[in-house]
């Protein structure tokens, strides 16, 4: 194979390049990790599982193919694929709109679902798509995620305490709860209730106590992601013990031991129409969850991800999710950060892991039979009221009205409607909010700041004008959604300094003239001619003097170009005053 | 009534204003264009009804009230409101989606969409959101226009062949004609071809003429505009002389003479939610058309008008018409034209134009039984072929890329699968194109001009530079859509720069810098400052600044802040030349 095509191939094949330096000492470290990747994993995948409305098994055959195909074609070392608690929460809320919870067509349309999204993931990837997730704010992602928190934990306090709470929103899920304050069920709650209570002790209390005992840091912090196995454990046992299933405790029951069979999804299911736009928002969401912890975790090894191929990667992951019978995965932090911690060197890590998942789902799966519901609902309750953090409201507050307004919609949204139209709003108010600012755009009129070939804001700053020139910079790239702004604003500034006879533009800021906006220009130079003003422009960008040198403005402007607006303004005052017979115009500072 | 009292009246009343100083000259003025007008526009409001598949009376309501409601809330002396071209073919193609043509139902639909869309145009004018017109790009409208005018004109072609044609876009309407092909109506097709091209003529051929026959130029034009009315009245002549009715031509048929009933549109009627968007694109069409016009208009006899306070005046004329069985309008090019060059001096003109209107309605109706459709649809075809004008795609094809591409798909959309999509694209497109270009901005790194204070691209001009100094430009604001892309290009440039000690970024055009851009830059300046590279900004905005100095940036920040880039690098010179013991650097040109 000749080099370019083999570099090729890497690119889209990352394995073909770590897999051949791939030796001893990686999988040494590779192979510990997954073993401790295994156990902790397990919980987590039975509970999002749980989450989207799924049997428990389907938790564990989204975290076996999945790593395998993102081992292959991902481009994070440390990146654990599977089901997260936001994407599982996504498709609990688009499922649920076309089937009934439980029911056969309920699990065929999950499965469709990731197969959607890992074809759109796919798709996006290899038309190198990834700067799409650059539209999602930060703030509006951070919002989204305490909002989607709020609705799982509110979403999952039904589970333990008993009584069956619906909803896609936090209005419905309270009102939802309410209504059955009477109905709860004394031993779930008794049992939910004790492993919350350990759960947040084992986050909040265990660490410092190990430490206190003489463990080392890397030691107590992975004694301390243990708290679900050990509450599953736990459960378990007490669950067999007290026989909590015949009084009534809800239990994860009966699970198909074995491993996964290998589905055809059903392509041409006729929800697939329905779950169009669902599949997209999942899709983009846990891109964007994905590449944030990719990025975060390479960061701290001075590694790099590569956002198109990551798109590759995930889609793989969820076609493979989607033949296995799994439902959507993405790159989750909680995952990652347990693999990561654990010393996973390359991607094989994930591959022994999906072989240990296989394992646990061949051998261990009659004990899931006796695993109390409340157990995993505990469970994503602690997990996920992690990632709750509302100062992102007080940050942007203190920082801009245009982020908080996008923030504080897409809280509000999302609890109050859901989390597809949370998220949708927020990527559309934080586009509108932009737009609307950058069509009514800052103009100052500038002076020369004494001493200096610097201009500067009249209003800010003590600078020189003169009455019969106005220097004006205008703050934005010229465009049709502001190009009649600018027009009337002009004028009207032009109507509190009746003395000019030169108005000159500063185009350091305007980074594009389209043809509305050539329009208003073309306008503007009439209108002013007839008022026997000059229209002059000055440091005009080289790309922008590209596109005017084809036009006839530059041809028919009744003053000129100038390289900067110092130039400009020498020039126009010595034309000035030598029309004035050589007198010297009054300054003013 | 106090000064202030009545000004905010005037505001939102402008015949308050015009109506005090109106005096015998305007009334005569005024008069005779209302004469000319009334003649010229029954013809046109008749063969909208038609086009907007509505019976032709209600053109003629459509041309009465919403008159009056315009000259007293509107603010142009000229514009004339009624039914026009493409707000009928909207019309048309809202409404055909819930009613078939010739119902009741249809008609209904029709008032209640004239309702909605006044009620939209009346709410965005008292919430002053005229702005949002902008967003429709020049190109877009032209393009937009263009792909109407050939939906109608081939529309209308079915009519003059005597055939039934449908379809709401371009390939339906030839199929349809195709499929009819040889189910041609010889009678009709002699009629309508002969009509064609008698108003072809007057319109090419006949203004020569007078002009040579001696007569003014301002009386050749107004007789050039009565080819519509003479085809009118010579084609019913032979229609009820040859009785063409019952040679099978159709004919506009028994009208109920006489004047609107006062209609109660069904609020609540069944198809208010099927009918929300199409509301809103007529009212946006709509309003930018009118705008538009009166802007054209009011500028050749240096009047302005007030966009916030037109919404109000077109909400109040649609709210007319509805209430008087009519169907959506605005001002038109073609009405507003005719009205101008007749010397209308106030929006009194119109009121006078209505009442002749209604005269006509009440009298002349009779005669409008023997009225063939084909002769309506021949004038509508000269007159939207007037709109069509390709000739935007070459223009925005030589101005840029992305101008082009909005109006390219605009078109295409439009005469593909339809008005309302056509133009939502249009403005989804364009609006797409601008934050794709600003979410991949252009980044310059500059060097001094020589002998200047001045810094330019290193590409295009010849430059200082220091290679221990990178002085970059970023031509865009900071915004979360391009954070991430700038933090790249950033790292991408400092690798062909190994030996930059110092990063300055000039930030002339830098109108924001968001929260995600914040984060972005500390990131820049945590990972720049591990490799021991400082980070300086230079020429940042007031605004921005003010936004900086209220977060930990600027302590946090490994260099300074400059007033100007020439500050910035003499100050980092001196500092560099003092580390290296006063050994100064090499330049480079």
């Amino acid at each position: 194979m000749t080099e370019p095509a083999l570099n090729g191939l890497k690119r889209y094949l990352p394995i073909l390049d770590w897999g051949r330096r791939y030796d001893r000492q990686a999988l040494a470290s590779d192979g510990l990790a997954a073993v401790i990747v295994t156990m902790l994993l397990i919980p987590q995948s039975l509970a999002y599982a749980m989450l989207a409305g799924l049997p428990a098994e389907m938790g564990l055959f989204a975290s076996m193919l999945p790593l395998v195909a993102y081992a292959i074609f991902g481009t994070s070392s440390t990146l654990s694929v599977g089901p997260v608690a936001v994407v599982s929460l996504m498709t609990a809320s688009a499922v649920g709109q076309i089937a009934q919870p439980g029911s056969s067509a309920y699990i065929e349309a999950a499965v469709l679902l990731a197969l959607m999204s890992g074809g759109m993931l796919l798709l996006f990837g290899l038309l190198r798509m990834g700067f799409l997730a650059n539209f999602l704010s930060h703030p509006v992602i951070a919002g989204f995620i305490t909002a989607s928190g709020v609705i799982i934990a509110v979403n999952q306090v039904g589970h333990v305490l008993g009584v069956r709470a619906g909803g896609d929103n936090l209005l419905d899920l309270l009102l939802s709860l309410a209504g059955q304050a009477t109905a709860l069920h004394l031993p779930t709650v008794l049992l939910g209730g004790a492993t919350l209570l350990f759960l947040l002790w084992v986050r909040s209390g265990l660490k410092p106590l190990l430490l206190w005992l003489g463990m080392p840091d890397f030691g107590a912090d992975l004694l301390t992601r243990t708290g679900p196995v050990l509450a599953v454990i736990g459960t378990t046992v007490i669950a067999w013990w007290l026989d909590l299933g015949a009084r009534g405790v809800a239990l994860v029951g009966q699970v198909d031991s074995g491993m996964p069979e290998f589905v055809v999804p059903a392509l041409l299911h006729p929800a697939w129409r329905e779950l169009l736009v669902s599949a997209l928002l999942i899709s983009i969401i846990g891109f964007v969850e994905s590449v944030s912890v990719g990025h975060t975790l390479a960061a701290r090894r001075r590694q790099r991800i590569v956002p198109d191929q990551e798109l590759i990667g995930l889609g793989a992951s969820n076609i493979a999710a989607a033949f296995s019978g799994g439902f959507p995965v993405t790159g989750g932090f909680a995952r990652s950060i347990v693999n990561f911690d654990a010393g996973a060197a390359t991607p094989a890590a994930g591959i022994i892991a999906a072989a240990g998942i296989a394992l646990a789902a061949l051998f261990f799966t009659p004990f899931l039979a006796y695993l109390p519901n409340a157990t995993l609902a505990a469970t994503i309750i602690v997990a996920v009221l992690s990632l709750v953090d509302f100062s992102i409201l007080k940050r942007t507050w203190d920082y801009g009205l245009s982020d908080f307004i996008a923030v504080a919609i897409t809280i509000g949204v999302t609890l109050g409607l859901g989390v597809e139209i949370g998220v949708a709003c927020g990527v559309l108010v934080s586009l509108a909010l932009h737009l609307y600012k950058t069509s009514r755009p800052h103009m100052a009129v500038v002076g020369e700041v004494p001493g200096t070939e610097h201009y500067r804001n009249v209003e800010r700053h003590e600078v020189i004008t003169r009455s019969d020139i106005m220097s004006l910079r205008i703050d934005e790239s010229l465009y049709f959604a502001n190009a009649s702004f600018v027009e009337s604003r002009l004028y009207a500034l032009l109507e509190e300094r009746p003395e000019t006879r030169h108005v000159i533009l500063m185009c350091t800021a305007v980074n594009e003239i389209d043809l509305s906006a050539l329009e208003a220009l073309e306008s503007i130079n009439r209108q002013l001619r007839e008022r026997d003003i000059s229209l002059h422009l000055s440091e005009v960008k080289g790309p922008v003097m590209d596109v005017l040198r084809h036009t006839h403005f530059l041809e028919d402007l009744s003053g000129k170009v100038f390289m900067s607006q110092h130039h400009a303004v020498k020039h126009v005052m010595t034309v000035e005053d030598e029309a004035r017979g050589g007198q010297p115009h009054n300054w003013e500072i």
